[in-house]
């Protein structure tokens, strides 16, 4: 599989770095050129921690706390009902939905917020179903997070549809073996545990070359890459809002709906926020044009609208420096593997145009090296069996704190620290 | 219909008052006898206004913001992704659930908080669907909240039943008319419009005697009435967070399935959370013993952890005192409605015991009386077309609040207000 060159080609050193101190140096050199340098003042992170895991709970920016606060207390405790008109949480969803939309290549109008992803996956496999009446298969990744298998099975029982796994640089090959039977291929543009990107361009060419919709879930790409869902013609597309995109813990997922589709999808969970004039309380469900069809109920707004002031840290800079920066990351990170740890498994590509944003390892006791790592205040996580991950997000972290979490890593595999890790106290201690 | 006898009586002055003055008098020796007088410093209320739409959204709980700074700034800022274990945000979803549980007269176990009520009710249409395999009719009231009617025919659709529709008291004829055949009762308690309750008691008994699960919607009980589902015999049982229990703007809905009937519900939406070992990250779905597997995505804990703190709101308080008040409250207000305003169509009953916790009235400019209303500090809803809806939350309203809002409705209707309340701002200004 060919991926399209990445633009932004990550920063090298002339002289391969050997040591702690000369990669100390390079990190230094790397931070001072970072044109993203400004953006870790949009986090309030805690001193002395190295955070690695944006890809599962994005840091905390700035700009929350106040506006989170400003809800609570002018808006509903002062404003009470009446903020539904006069600061318009009726549009959150769809306000927030195109701001974020933007960060993945949505034009307005094609981005809800609200409900959980797995909600938003169960809309999707819906809809797609009723969009190809006439096929009955329907192809996925087993590597997919497991929510994506379980609510597809769901669906796939109820409307007979065969699910056929097939990593995806098989996918072509099981169109080709299915020719006009595939409705849909269910692809995740990241690989969760590997940190692998996918080919969502080519892919997706392929699937509407053989009558096939796409719904790319985007969990571990949106905020981190460009994703351009407009360009490529992707059909459908989730993604959660607290990851990379730092909205807080459980905040609202998004669903994307190309604009030539939305008024073809039939939602299942057709509740009164997706209905046309839902203010008329009429008998029957009539859903709204666009994109709104896909709302369903009352959104949370406490945290629809801390994911809205936390999508402000974006504010002003380019995902294609985004992507060079996450690219510098993790690429100084396996330099500092190669140089510290050049015994560990390293489970995600090399190559820079089939990473994500984070560098997993495969390690036999990977959850007393994520322990470990822990209380020497590197913060990872860990998958079963024995997947260490560390997510690398490109807005408030810099080269040194990569250069820290390997020399950290270091102790941790030649001290076997993880051996004893888990009698030590869980948790941030600073 | 007869309804068992409310075991709390409202009081009632030994001479019925003629006058304001008289009603003011009267107001006051109410409150001062109120066992409820020390609830309403747990709520922040905008000074200068009688908030009459806790039935749509509850007050701001005093507890609520502390508890949310704190969420943000140290659980989600500070100990970031270790407080899924640390703060126990895992169990969030069961532990508010048994506190909310503990209002509805459900024991422990047997309610989740998550979603929104339309996606509850989507799970329980679907699960009742195939509990009840060769049954083929649901039986709902036409003036159920719309989502209700609009989730269930998306069901109805794709699982192949027929809705027929009946008022409450019509329901028993309908169960009597198709024997053996009605697979689901789906009710609300009290009418979101009238505020007229319903005999869930009763109806839950001949559902049950025709072989028929019982859905009950308590978005406008829960908190301010006994609902005692364990004791009824209520199979199924979804409500929202953000009215009568403050869990504020779009807090997390709950569902209710009871204990005996768990582990035969399928949840058509298999999120990962509802899985018996989320966390082995199998491919197969599996579901979780119990009221778990109504868990589906990662839930919005902002949103969830307020709810935990609004309902402590509660602490002591027992839901015969609440129910007390609310009566007293409505009394009160149809007293006053007699005296100033007689003219007035109230479409609430007034038999105490068939009376939720809001008064409804009829008027041609049901938007022009509330605006105008809104203006005056007091703050209700309208539904179109002619409805004007005030709730009296009993924890944060004094019987003071009532003649204030009753004297305003006199000068608004008196004034003919509403022809011109349009022109004014809307919203709260004090």
């Amino acid at each position: 599989m060919v991926l399209p060159a990445d633009p932004a080609a990550p920063l090298e050193p002339a002289v391969p770095p050997a040591s702690l101190d000369e990669l100390e140096a390079l990190a230094r050199r790397l931070d001072e050129a970072d044109p993203l340098s400004a953006a870790r003042s949009r986090f309030e992170l805690p001193p002395g921690v190295v955070y690695l895991d944006g890809n599962s709970l994005g840091a905390l920016p700035a700009a929350v706390p106040d506006v989170v606060a400003d809800v609570v207390r002018r808006q509903w405790g002062h404003d009470l009902i009446t903020s539904w008109n006069v600061h318009d949480w009726w549009g959150a969803p769809a306000r927030v939905g195109d701001r974020l939309g933007g960060l993945v290549g949505a034009a307005a109008g094609q981005v809800v917020v609200g409900d959980s992803t797995s909600v938003n996956l169960y809309k999707c496999y819906s809809a797609a179903a009723r969009l190809r009446p006439g096929r009955h298969v329907v192809v996925t990744d087993p590597a997919s997070f497991p929510t994506d298998l379980y609510v597809l099975a769901s669906v796939a029982q109820a409307v007979g549809w065969q699910v056929v796994t097939a990593s995806p640089p098989e996918v072509p090959a099981v169109l080709e073996a299915h020719p006009g039977q595939v409705a849909l291929v269910s692809l995740s543009q990241v690989d969760y545990r590997t940190g692998e990107q996918w080919d969502l361009p080519g892919l997706t060419e392929k699937a509407r070359a053989a009558g096939a919709l796409t719904l790319w879930d985007l969990c571990h790409s949106a905020g981190v890459m460009p994703v351009d869902l407009d360009s490529h013609g992707v059909d459908l597309a989730v993604g959660c809002g607290y990851k990379y995109l730092n909205g807080g813990p459980g905040a609202p997922a998004f669903v994307y709906v190309r604009h030539g589709l939305q008024d073809q999808v039939v939602n299942p969970l057709s509740g009164w926020h997706g209905h046309a004039t839902p203010f008329e309380f009429g008998p029957d469900y009539r859903p709204a044009p666009g994109i709104d069809r896909m709302r369903v109920g009352t959104p949370p707004l406490l945290s629809m609208l801390a994911l809205e002031a936390a999508l402000t840290a974006y504010d002003g800079l380019s995902i294609a420096d985004v992507r060079a920066k996450s690219l510098s990351l993790t690429s100084l990170f396996l330099t500092c593997l190669e140089v510290l740890t050049p015994d560990v498994v390293v489970a995600t590509p090399r190559e820079p145009g089939r990473r994500g944003s984070q560098v997993a390892l495969r390690h036999p006791h990977a959850e007393g090296v994520v322990r470990a790592l822990i209380a020497r205040g590197v913060v990872g996580d860990h998958r079963a069996p024995d997947v260490v991950r560390l997510g690398f997000a490109p807005l408030y972290l810099t080269h040194g704190d990569v250069v820290t979490a390997s020399a950290a890593l270091h102790e941790v595999l030649a001290g076997e620290e993880y051996l004893t890790s888990a009698q030590q106290p869980y948790g941030i201690v600073t």
